[in-house]
Order: structure tokens, then C-alpha cells, then sequence
């Protein structure tokens, strides 16, 4: 059964998950957010555990217990001078630190030397220390596709949303494009994979985030799909913490916002009769699959 | 022999430190700070190690080897939704955490629950990270005098000072006010004193900052004298991590900005006949002394 028929709807159902990742990173990223997910047409987002501004996006998670956020899991630190440590001490995952004792800097070098243990025992800390901090999570993904950077991750992923029977964002062509390997294998029915996943890359930003945006709703097909954005406003802070970073940076979050607090973007929406559906429903409906 | 003859200067100079805490809080402080020194009359600092803008300040230290910079040794992290833990595993220094693995929000739960082997070692380490990151202290000094709120920590605080050859910020008056003793029964002839304290508080805020200030200049007495500042941006970062406190906020910290960056501060400084020292000057005289 294809995913829209497995949720409860027709098969030429457009159902979209419109995701604001990143939550928690830094004050700009939480201010932007909680904004497109009350005044634009973003409809979930998931929360960095170990990053300094992680108290306030889990304040604001205890204060909106309706509004959809997960944890996203969190193995990289990969700008220059605003970093963050695991949840664990260092020397208990010492595979995922640098000689600084910040996580590693590129999903590269994560998937060169993190070791499974070290894996395992970090994201379980970052889901209950959410949970610690009033966070009833929706779902569980990934920061920068980490943890599907390599087969032997993905199974430490499929294990954390199978035992805190949580829903994963999975895409097949999307890990095959960019990891290079099949996920087919190693997903059971009781997983749901997302059949098109959109997040801007490069070119898209170089061609143009608006209209990258605007021709990803125009063309979205029957199916599940997730659009992933990355909202945060083009202020100091986030200039700051971008630095030496060309892509993913200050201005190209603040694209993220302007498109999806716009009334084109709404318009679209609806023109295309596009319904949005969040990873609670879709967690509510999987755990009463018998 | 007093302070200002101990450091070579005659009796009737008006020394000063024009001190920035609090480098490396936040990215608005970072800014702010290094404006102020490079711009402003400010001309020290100390840094917060344990602070998720931490690396920023220890990369301009490591870029302006000739800037006066200390380490700011934190015990606190005093805010509502930006928090910082300390720098080594919670585990390792149980009476310096809450329940959430922070260090604990006020001087006063510091003062109720930290044992000394914990500050010690804690402070330690922060020491030595800012060594690792690049930072040659050239001075110590006590976030929210955290270290001098009873004789027991100031004992720790002088044992650092002596063992890392470094100069501590230490003020009678100033100990004896706030903290209740006097501290000159622990003081042997290594440490230097400082003769006058000046750090704006509620009353000086409410009274009007720039007029502190400017009060402040005009009357300073010959000897050695310490102004503190925090100077920050008045932003949506610097707001949302002040949130929830009058005292010590965004505006707050704009005004120290606005004053010790002001021409009016430079001639004040100029007709007063005011001398200038760094901590790195008495550091290298104390360091000379038979």
C-alpha cells in the first residue's frame, strides 16, 4: 500500500509535511521558526538537543503542546565559531568529538570515526533529555542526513524510532542520490518512507531559492512528500555563525522564511490543492496499524 | 608600599582598567566587546569559557595576541532560555549543576551548594580550555564575583591566581559590601589590591548609566581603580537571552557600548590626566617583583 492510501487518503492525495529543521540552533533560527510555524504555512519542525538555544525551543514546545516537533537528531557541530558538545560527556562517545570536545565538524569525518555505541548511546540522550525538558516528540530526524550517511547508521535510526515508536523521515531516492546505497533492505512495513523529499541545495540557491520553492509546489505530485527549509533571519548572529559558509547561510535562511510566510506560497497551497499533514497524524495513525 | 608605587607610578596617578566582562557570552557581546576595544576606551576583557560563543572570542585572541585578555571564570549561567554547562562532564562536579546540568543560575545556589574540590577542578579546566583554544591569560577575574561570595571560594580563587601566575581583579571595599567579609586577612603581599571598584548596579541603571559613568570619571581618585562593563548590542539576540531580567540587560549593555565608545568618555579620560594599565602590565611587574 502506498504511503497517501496507508494515512487515510485517496492516492492522488498531495500530502506535504512543510518541516522547518534546525530548531534550537541559535536564538535567530528559533525566532524565525516559531514565526513560520504561527504566521506561515510551515507545519512542523524538529529541535536540536545539544546547541545553547535548545532551552528556548523546548520552552516554547512545553507552551504549544499541539504544535508538531521531534527531535533532530543531533551528530555534527559544523560551523566555525559557535559549536556545541554531545549531550554525554565527551569520553563516554569519544568517537563523536574533536580534540575540542565538540562534535564532529562535517558528516565526512563522522562517518569515518563515529562507532555505533557512541551513536546510540548520544541520540538516546538527546531524545530523553528533550523529554526531560517537556518535549513530547512527533517524530525523529536527522541534522544533515547524518545518520543515513552510511548503511550500519541507518539501522542505530530505524532502532531509536522503533523503540520510542516514533515515525523516521526516510526517502529512498534521496539516500540513494546521496549516500549511494539502497534503503529498500533494510526497511520493514512497520516504517514509512517518504516518497519525495525537497530541500534546496546549491544550485538551487544559486538559481534562485524563491523560484526553486515556487516550482516545487507547482510540480508537487500525488504522494507523501516533506519540504525541508531552514528559517532563520538574516541578522548578526546568524551572519555570524554562518561565516565561511557560503550555502545554508544567513541570507539563504532568510529566503526559507520569506517564501513560506508569503501569500504566494499560501496561494499555491491551495491552487494546487495541496493537504498538509503532520508527523503526529501520521505517528497517531501508524502506532493504531495493527 | 600602595598599588599605583607598587606598579611604578607615583602616588597621585589615576590608574584604570577600562574592563569588558562577559567576552565570549554571546555573539552581541562578542561584537560589541571587540568594537569596544578596538574602537572604544575599553582596553581589557575576560572570557567565558564554558559559553557557546566561546570559540569567537578565543579566535580573536589568538588573531590579536597584544589585546589584554583574561578568562572570566564562570561558575554561573544566570539566563532563562541560553544556558551553558560547565566545562567538564556534570558528573565530575555534581555540586556545580541543577537538575538540568547547567551550572546553577544564581551566586546564591552557587554559595549554598558548590564544594571546593568541585570549583577547583572545574575552573581548572576552564583555564586550561582557553589555553587549548589559544587564549595566554594575562589576569583572572570572577563571573558575577561568583568566587569571592564567601572566604572558603576565595581561597580557591587565590590558589589558581598564585599557581597560574596570574593576577586576580580582588577589591576590599567591594567583597565587604556585597559579600558580607573582609577579605584582607587572606591576602599576603603577592596579590595586588585594587584601590576603588566601580560597576554600574540597579540604582546607578535606574538613576541613568551614562550619567554613572561620567560621575564615575570625573571623580576618580588617585590609586588603581577598575570600571566593568558589559558592553553588548541592544538585539534581538541580546534581548531574548536578558529576557525576564531588568538588570544587566540588552539596553543595559547598549549603554556601556554607547559611553566607553563615546568621544565625551575619551575626554573625560584625557582632562581627569587618567593612566591607562592593562592587567598584562601589572601581570609582567608583579611577575618581576624579588
Amino acid at each position: 500500500m502506498n504511503p497517501t492510501e496507508r494515512l487515510g487518503y485517496t492516492q492522488s492525495t498531495k500530502l506535504l509535511i512543510i518541516h522547518a529543521d534546525d530548531f534550537g540552533l541559535a536564538q535567530s533560527e528559533n525566532a524565525a521558526t516559531i514565526m513560520a510555524l504561527e504566521q506561515g504555512s510551515v507545519n512542523s519542525s524538529s529541535i536540536m538537543v545539544p546547541c545553547a538555544w535548545f532551552p528556548e525551543s523546548a520552552a516554547y514546545s512545553k507552551a504549544q503542546p499541539a504544535a508538531d516537533l521531534g527531535i533532530h537528531l543531533t551528530l555534527t557541530s559544523e560551523w566555525t565559531y559557535y559549536r556545541w558538545r554531545p549531550v554525554l560527556p565527551a569520553h563516554e562517545v569519544p568517537s563523536l568529538v574533536d580534540e575540542q570536545g565538540f562534535l564532529h565538524d562535517s558528516v565526512e569525518k563522522l562517518s569515518r570515526y563515529a562507532t555505533l555505541p557512541d551513536i546510540e548511546k548520544e541520540l538516546r540522550a538527546q531524545i530523553e533529555r528533550g523529554k526531560q525538558f517537556g518535549i513530547a516528540p512527533t517524530h525523529l530526524d536527522s541534522h544533515m542526513f547524518g545518520l543515513v550517511a552510511k548503511p550500519e547508521f541507518l539501522t542505530v535510526y530505524l532502532k531509536l524510532g522503533r523503540e520510542f515508536g516514533l515515525p523516521l523521515l526516510l526517502n529512498r531516492d534521496f539516500i540513494l542520490r546521496t549516500a549511494g546505497y539502497d534503503i529498500r533492505p533494510y526497511i520493514t512495513d512497520q516504517y514509512l518512507l517518504v516518497d519525495y523529499l525537497y530541500s534546496a541545495e546549491p544550485q538551487d540557491y544559486e538559481a534562485g531559492m524563491i523560484s526553486f520553492y515556487t516550482k516545487t509546489l507547482q510540480n508537487l505530485q500525488p504522494g507523501l512528500s516533506v519540504v525541508l527549509l531552514h528559517p532563520a533571519y538574516n541578522n548578526a548572529e546568524m551572519q555570524a555563525i554562518t561565516v565561511d559558509h557560503p550555502y545554508w547561510a544567513a541570507d539563504w535562511r532568510q529566503y526559507d522564511v520569506d517564501f513560506f510566510t508569503s501569500p504566494a506560497c499560501q496561494k499555491i497551497l491551495e491552487e494546487q490543492q495541496i493537504q498538509l499533514i503532520t508527523w503526529r497524524e501520521i505517528r497517531d495513525k501508524l502506532s493504531t496499524e495493527t
